[in-house]
């Protein structure tokens, strides 16, 4: 039972009947070795479910909603399980709670903290193939969890990790991690391997192939996962692996555009003690998650007390706007400026090295181009900048084209150079 | 927690979520009693999912058959708890895994073998209800089974019966246990209150109202089930409930029609001692339910060897006719002749007491009409008989007129003859 393949395969891949009997023809093509398939929900059945529950209910229990979303797994399993086993291969499909797989009780964003192996290990005994239901687990005491949007991913590769697979296939609807989104950037290519680090990176910056949690599983446990495309399936995809392990590593890999950016400042009121808390309470408290905060004083007496400034991701835009103008009138001494239309753009690379001399030469390129940089921030992998909405996909554009991105070599730097810079 | 109430809807009662906010009204009016609700899934999701499976597969395994049709009962208890929460009550909803019904493995139609009780009672110590998935249960090893069609009825009085609740509201769309099919026999009349076994009876006729094996564990475990209207909530229902407990016996109380059955009779050949047990075997191969047999032997050398009859009910016509397509072609020396568009007409009653008369008067009544008995049969509690399918509704009819069923009262002979004759 050692060379156990894991699959997963997205909505799209099950999308209707047709293309979950391309999906098992797939699964079938991995004969002998022992199968365990991890499916998600066909096509927009997680949606579907959503908006009955909000038919019922415009603050639906999280509890409750993981019952719902739950049913959509159940579904796609039973029905590729039963697609197989007319093919011919003997197949069997278990929810999340009969794969043994435990969760927290964090409704709606469970983790997943155990599986018990054994469960599909003695499945595998009697069946060439085991249909998993993703996305799903169990409390201890019986509670079905969901892991949340794109939580497919992340119960494949714990899967794999706890069947000591050492590859995990994600099949999805394009040929692998790319170096841009390929529906905006024509010249975007499919990247042959990338290391953890830069994956979890680009998946963080708004790249959507594949879950992040799911990546650093995979770093965790040493699993090898294989982004690959269902509807090209002779494609070998993208392996995503340890940085010692990919052998042409590029100084940048990719470059992301992460949507619903928006920033805040404001001028130091006098007698304001607790405004960073303030600020930050009443931000989270419309579903923004905070992701820098810049804090200058200049504290003399009779000058004003400096500006906060807190750049930040939202959820829903009209949240945000009433939050900023319940500010505004509060603090009506101060000045309160926003910006709610940004979008992130971030180049994701391979090491910090040259990351100065790279955020200099990404700043040129977009100022050539007449797009103001409203922020900059360069860390450990990646250099991201905040810009307008309407010019950042033109941002990418000119990033992944002065970076070389669609080349297989950095032409501009040689790998040498960038490990002793 | 002596008085909890146990209801249960079925799926035309759930059908959209307009009908659901009604069904959460109806259960709101119990307050201040604790409630325990079955629900079975939406409308025609049962069918919807059950064409799902055949386009994957022209024979399901019922095994994953099950795990997919539980998946419509799953969704119907969060929508209903999310409205009823929504409504003010506090809800819970709980798979029939999560509520402890544990069942037989024999999937598509398990029995239930016992209900952990103390799981909802824990939850209606927090909650004003608790809303149960009917038709569904799960094995000792865990493994997801169905209770057959009509099987949230029997998952609603197993409840009532481990909760020690004395009644049971099924609620369906019509005013509860009718003389006849309302929808064919205008005249037919709903019961205020029928026995066990006769309800029983009806069921196992045809009646569609509520499924016999409910019934059963309700005289089992003396829980009065009441047939209710989820359109219609103000009106009280039938009672079903003991023999004893019914004020006004009726000596007959309804007629149900039965469909599909057939008849097949074959003169013996000479030498076919396994004959019996050839067709039995050869019509139980297609889905048939033998109901009678009748075996007439006239063994002297050189005469033929008398005659098998078979009446039978089946599920599909073209499998049966196959069947005896097959026969007739075995048995070519022999005359086989069978008749497959016969329904059967059933006339119950409260006790076998006067049977032999009221046969005479049912077969006058249909002779009268010229409605030609194919077969007739009378049980305890019943008489029953067949004849052509087109002729069944109007022999239903002129049976109902006869026995004066639409009235309050047996007009035509009282209480204490039917007793004493």
């Amino acid at each position: 039972m050692n060379d156990i393949r894991v699959l997963k395969f997205g909505g799209s891949s099950v999308k209707n009947i047709g293309r979950i009997e391309h999906v098992a023809d797939i699964i079938a093509s991995y004969k002998p070795h022992p199968v365990v398939v991890v499916v998600s929900a066909m096509g927009d059945t997680t949606d579907h479910l959503l908006n009955l529950a909000k038919q019922c209910s415009t603050t639906p229990d999280q509890r409750e909603l993981d019952l719902l979303l739950s049913t959509g797994e159940q579904v796609s399993i039973v029905l590729l399980s039963l697609i197989l086993k007319r093919k011919g291969l003997s197949a069997k499909s278990l929810t999340g709670q009969q794969a043994g797989i435990s969760t927290t009780d964090e409704h709606g964003s469970a983790r997943i903290l155990d599986i018990d192996s054994e469960l599909i290990k003695k499945e595998l005994v009697n069946h060439d193939v085991v249909v998993v239901a993703g996305f799903q687990g169990v409390t201890e005491d019986g509670q079905i969890t969901t892991l949340g949007r794109g939580g497919s991913d992340t119960t494949a590769v714990a899967l794999a990790a706890a069947l000591n697979a050492r590859e995990c296939d994600i099949y999805t609807d394009v040929d692998g991690v790319f170096t841009a989104d390929p529906n905006v950037i024509k010249e975007a290519v499919p990247l042959k391997e990338i290391g953890y680090a830069q994956c979890v990176t680009l998946a963080r910056s708004g790249a959507q192939v594949i879950h992040p949690r799911a990546v650093e599983l995979g770093e965790q446990y040493d699993v090898v996962v294989r982004v690959r495309n269902t509807f090209n399936p002779s494609n070998r995809g993208t392996e995503i692996k340890g940085d010692r392990e990919v052998e042409r590593q590029k100084q940048f890999c990719g470059v992301a555009v992460d949507k619903n950016q928006g920033f805040i400042s404001i001028s130091k009121p006098k007698e304001a003690f607790n405004l960073l808390r303030e600020l930050t309470e009443c931000l989270s408290s419309c579903g923004v998650s905070v992701e820098h905060i810049r804090q200058t004083s200049k504290i003399e007496p009779g000058i004003d007390g400096g500006t906060v400034q807190i750049c930040f991701q939202y959820k829903e835009k009209h949240q945000v706007s009433e939050a900023v103008s319940l500010l505004c009138e509060k603090y009506s001494d101060s000045t309160v400026c926003s910006e709610l239309d940004l979008c992130k753009v971030t180049l994701v690379g391979s090491s910090s090295q040259g990351s100065a001399q790279a955020a200099v030469r990404l700043i040129g390129t977009l100022e050539e181009n007449e797009i103001e940089v409203k922020s900059i921030r360069a860390s450990d992998l990646a250099i991201s900048c905040l810009v307008e909405k309407s010019k950042a996909q033109q941002a990418a554009r000119r990033i992944h084209e002065e970076f070389k991105l669609s080349s297989d070599f950095d032409s501009t730097e040689s790998r040498e150079l960038s490990l002793t810079a």
